[in-house]
């Protein structure tokens, strides 16, 4: 399992119940994809909302985000952490 | 305190050493400014790093990554997480 994280664009206004409603529908669709999605932050002021997850491929974690109704704009492995 | 998400373009081929070196430089330098880095993430092909911190300002941030010459291309609070 690799580490991954993914930024969306385009979500200014986004409020702490739209945050957690969203990362709850990834976690619930996640497991047919064998992604974990660890962590999220947003910013509504510039509307960016970023995703940390461990999963098999970049692809796996774009068709949970696709299939939950919020595609990423960007996903990049992070094999690098401290 | 709170949080911030900030990111670096350009770094593409940043290996775990130099990642590690960094974020000591940062951790070193994060007490005259009040900032707490907590955790990097590094993308050595897209050459894109992400470093999650809490801090008094944006401001705040941005100078210990300048002092540490590594200035952030972008520095997003984030006061949303899940």
């Amino acid at each position: 399992m690799a580490m991954f994280m993914d930024v969306h664009h385009g979500m200014a206004g986004i409020t702490a119940e739209q945050l957690k409603a969203a990362h709850e529908a990834d976690l619930a669709a996640q497991g047919a994809e064998g992604v974990e999605f660890r962590q999220a932050w947003a910013d509504p002021d510039s509307g960016t909302v970023y995703c940390l997850s461990s999963a098999p491929s970049r692809e796996a974690v774009q068709r949970v985000h696709e299939r939950t109704g919020h595609p990423a704009d960007e996903v990049h492995p992070v094999p690098l952490q401290v």
